[in-house]
């Protein structure tokens, strides 16, 4: 169910980034390729998953998501462009091709990612893809903004690559992860239910309490897979985490203490949106997918 | 005179940016150290300038403007982080100090070019350092996304880089300094305007035209410097636009012409402010600078 619900959100989503990314000119087309190649790949639409699922907890419609769900992605597919380039993670795969730097070149890669990041803002503060009140547009620009910039998303992987080779202890690690994947994911769950339009002060702490703990539970997933799958069924070179000495959950923990804990993070998940009815649904099955998933 | 206004816009904006690139926590220490290493430079500080100026020529106080002039500094300071990376202009001196990679290392000046983008749009969106009503500070994030991404700046630095080696001719050269220098300069006149909270449709369209006339005097003059100074007075490699093949309007009309072009510009400048009274000094001052400056 939860894959219908995925694919469904996917075909969505996909249908407003392609809009978004025609060329304006033929002079920038090139460009509009490489960010097209980055975002348009068969992405797994996590986060605008999480976008549409939150705003359809609270008794909202799809459409009044599509501009909140499209930036997350834009933020999300920037930040794998940038982490995928040698200076950064040095990947040559990502789900299976070649990453950005790889099919088009380097400098390419990091203006494609630096444009995608505009583009979020531009697609939330546009009336046209997001079509909501000035004021919450604006909100959703301060908490994407907030969310992705140095105190956010852009700091986890400050953190991140400042920890290679570190033995950090799990308050460490969960900060890392907390500003590196987690601080996107709660923004993905905070946009959602902002777009409904029926956000209260309580709803947004449960749903920040239920995005906080997948977002870890995603985490150590990962973690656990990048030891357990091999490559093929990954699409990213497997081992790669233990091959670069970066800290892991399974490394910390052990393997077994490791899956201990993404499923109690699974429960902790479910309990947060115990307030809400069923329109919660594809969250609480988005919360059992993420510790099943095999890839 | 334009001298010491600049001076006073320069210590405005640095002591307000100064303010935002205070880092949040220990962990981020490094990656906010790059950040400030990258904007606390000395720079002249020209589109912060342009902010107050244009606020000031609609009666504007420069209180109004502090939060613009600041996005549009850390716009401008992050596309210069990228652009000197080795995959793009590889460039190790900036204003005759070490590029942020060289000072750090390429990761860093990714992801600090990466987080002070995000800044700017949390700075524009936060009542706190952008005192407007919802719906101004919205509009300013809306016309600062378009000129700093992919269909603005972003957009140019690709053409920019596609052009190396080639023959440009006079329109595919203005459209290309159109898009990387020239949007960021028009949204930093239109930024200001909205700032002062008194712009009518008449003033931002003569505000425009002056912004569109100083963005390429500014380049044309750059061009001519990058020829006539050497190293020092430049404070970067000099000659390095001819070295790399670059197209530059001293290689497409001629020394003589390109100095001639500059000062049309000037005078299309100053004809666009005929409109408005003395408080436009500063920018009449400033179209008179661009062409004047020795670096």
């Amino acid at each position: 169910m939860i894959a219908d619900y995925q694919t469904q959100c996917q075909r969505r989503v996909d249908a407003a980034l392609n809009d978004l990314l025609q060329p304006p000119s033929e002079a920038l087309q090139r460009l509009y390729q490489a960010m097209r190649y980055s975002v348009v790949n068969g992405g797994k639409r996590v986060r605008p998953l999480l976008v549409y699922a939150a705003c359809e907890a609270l008794g909202g419609e799809a459409q009044q998501a599509d501009g909140a769900a499209c930036a997350v992605e834009l933020i999300h597919a920037y930040s794998l462009v940038h982490d995928d380039l040698p200076a950064m993670d040095d990947d040559d795969l990502r789900r299976g091709q070649p990453t950005t730097h790889k099919a088009f070149d380097e400098a390419s890669a990091i203006l494609a990612g630096d444009g995608l990041q505009s583009l979020a803002f531009a697609v939330l503060a546009d009336e046209r893809c997001n079509p909501h009140a000035a004021e919450l547009r604006l909100a959703m620009v301060a908490c994407l903004a907030q969310a992705a910039g140095p105190a956010g998303m852009v700091g986890g992987q400050a953190i991140d690559l400042g920890s290679v080779g570190q033995r950090l202890d799990q308050a460490a690690l969960e900060s890392m992860h907390r500003h590196k994947t987690g601080a996107l994911i709660e923004a993905s769950v905070h946009l959602g239910a902002l777009a409904s339009g029926r956000a209260d002060e309580l709803a947004l702490q449960a749903l920040q309490a239920y995005a906080r703990a997948i977002g870890l539970a995603f985490q150590v997933q990962d973690d656990i897979l990048d030891v357990e799958s091999d490559t093929a069924t990954l699409g990213k070179t497997q081992g790669k985490d233990q091959a670069n000495h970066k800290p892991t959950y399974p490394a910390l923990l052990g393997l077994e203490q490791a899956k201990a804990y993404a499923l109690e993070l699974r429960d902790q998940a479910l309990h947060a949106l115990r307030p809400f009815d069923s329109g919660a649904e594809p969250l609480r099955e988005l919360a059992r997918y993420i510790v099943a998933r095999r890839h």
